[in-house]
């Protein structure tokens, strides 16, 4: 029986009788293949990464793993409709924080339409993109069993300053989310360390560096952990993934500047918490980020 | 005595009565400001970069030394306008082989018009600046006394390949202008070693991933050898500058991903060539390249 993904926090969702993604009960994740040349793309991307020798383990684990297409019975009640059989990349998570940060300061590709590239433009330079090299495009960070997670408004999230983006950062692996200075108690853990989300992060900025098979539009990164385990003293299984490649491009020999030049950014920010946490540069911000809601952890969010 | 520079490879030119920077015989280099916000953005610049104490010495040696700034009979003949003096950078050179490129995908920064955009975003995407992250302004390549500078067209430059880019780049380094394939014979001591230009770039990108200070937005790096010494099995004095400030704005805490995703675009070309200087991608291209004009040494281009 195929379901609502329960932690998806960005993109469109299958509730409501919408078209959107659905997962099955042994961990794969069934996407709706878009009916134009974005769903031919996405699997073009998937059928040639996942045969690509070049491509070492250490980053082929930061992508799902790809099944191939299935026709499945869509979220939206219009039938049978061509799906990717892709990793469901929270299966073995229990309550995961996850931020979907959107990578590259343009969102557009090579071929886009004159009035796809001025819509894509106009949203870049309204959010960070443009200033940042990235943006968030969606979080849930969980607090506690009874307060469940805490998801900003998306709406919000699209508008927000630099500041605000460093203090959702911080947020994001602090203990309380409702305090009025995140502690970046769980930084050391989540960001920090040989396995943390800056080590991997590193590791795909080498690949960048010098791969030129691939361009990488409008793709976010996923951050993920599990408070639960730090709060245990155990690891909270940091983990960083990539996901959406309806916009995906070959790379003709060149680098993907535009996805490198936003990893870097997203790489100092990170950085930089781990260096100095306590920076003051984000107090009195909170007032903003409390417009945002608590949804419960069961929440129809 | 002012004259007009004999190695300046992009940008206005003093000759025929028209607006440009001068040279005196001392090592200085007169750049006439422009009226509007460009050409106080670039004082500004100036200003605030050769007093900034955060920049160290060997990044600071890339930027052309500043002498602030002197009302200077104009070279169109308007009488005393306000200039930039500058380190002229080519001062000591005899027969520099000079190129001009411009870094960043975009080359527009955070404070254009709507207008400055749309022309800012035609010309990056109808140029190399949009899928490699930087285009070849302008450049001369000197070959010897008798045959004197190679230098191509300017207005086929703003529309070549990324295979032609690749292909200048290798021209660059080879001992003959006119030859149909180039040999890269000077690449491994103009582009390699501890002093060449690759390990330059390399600094200079350490110090992207860090400085959040200063945007760059249509600025140029240049790279400059003497052809002559490497004939004579000496060091060609291979060398990179930074140009052209008129479009530097705070940086406010965020890294110049723009610049930095650029410059490991062009860093990526200059490694292929030094890893494998016979990659035959170029061939065929010759034909391209010799619509382009020589000019003797004493040319008036």
């Amino acid at each position: 029986m195929l379901k609502v993904p329960a932690h998806q926090v960005a993109g469109h969702r299958a509730d409501g009788g919408k078209l959107g993604p659905l997962v099955d009960d042994s961990g794969r994740f069934y996407k709706p293949l878009q009916g134009d040349e974005r769903g031919a793309r996405e699997v073009a991307f998937y059928t040639s990464f996942s045969s690509d020798s070049k491509v070492p383990d250490h980053i082929s684990r930061f992508f799902p793993k790809f099944y191939g297409t299935q026709l499945v019975e869509a979220s939206d009640g219009s039938g049978m409709k061509p799906h990717l059989v892709l990793q469901d990349l929270t299966f073995s998570r229990v309550h995961p924080s996850v931020m979907d940060i959107k990578i590259g300061s343009r969102t557009w590709g090579p071929e886009e339409s004159a009035e796809q590239i001025q819509k894509c433009l106009k949203k870049d330079t309204e959010s960070s993109s443009l200033p940042l090299g990235f943006r968030l495009s969606g979080m849930q960070i969980f607090g506690t069993k009874e307060s469940g997670f805490w998801k900003p408004e998306k709406k919000w999230m699209q508008s927000i300053s630099t500041d605000e983006v460093r203090l959702l950062l911080k947020k994001f692996v602090s203990s309380d989310t409702s305090a009025s200075r995140p502690d970046c108690a769980f930084a050391s853990v989540v960001y920090g360390g040989s396995k943390g989300i800056l080590s991997q992060l590193l590791e795909l900025k080498a690949w960048f560096e010098d791969q030129t098979s691939y361009h990488f539009f409008a793709c976010s990164i996923l951050m993920m952990f599990e408070k639960e385990l730090a709060l245990d003293r155990k690891s909270p299984c940091p983990e960083i993934k990539l996901v959406d490649f309806a916009h995906v491009f070959e790379g003709r020999g060149v680098i993907d500047h535009n996805f490198l030049g936003g990893l870097c950014s997203l790489i100092k920010f990170i950085s930089e918490i781990l260096t100095t946490p306590e920076d003051s540069s984000t107090n009195g911000l909170l007032e903003d980020v409390h417009r945002s809601h608590v949804y419960p952890e069961n929440g129809s969010a």
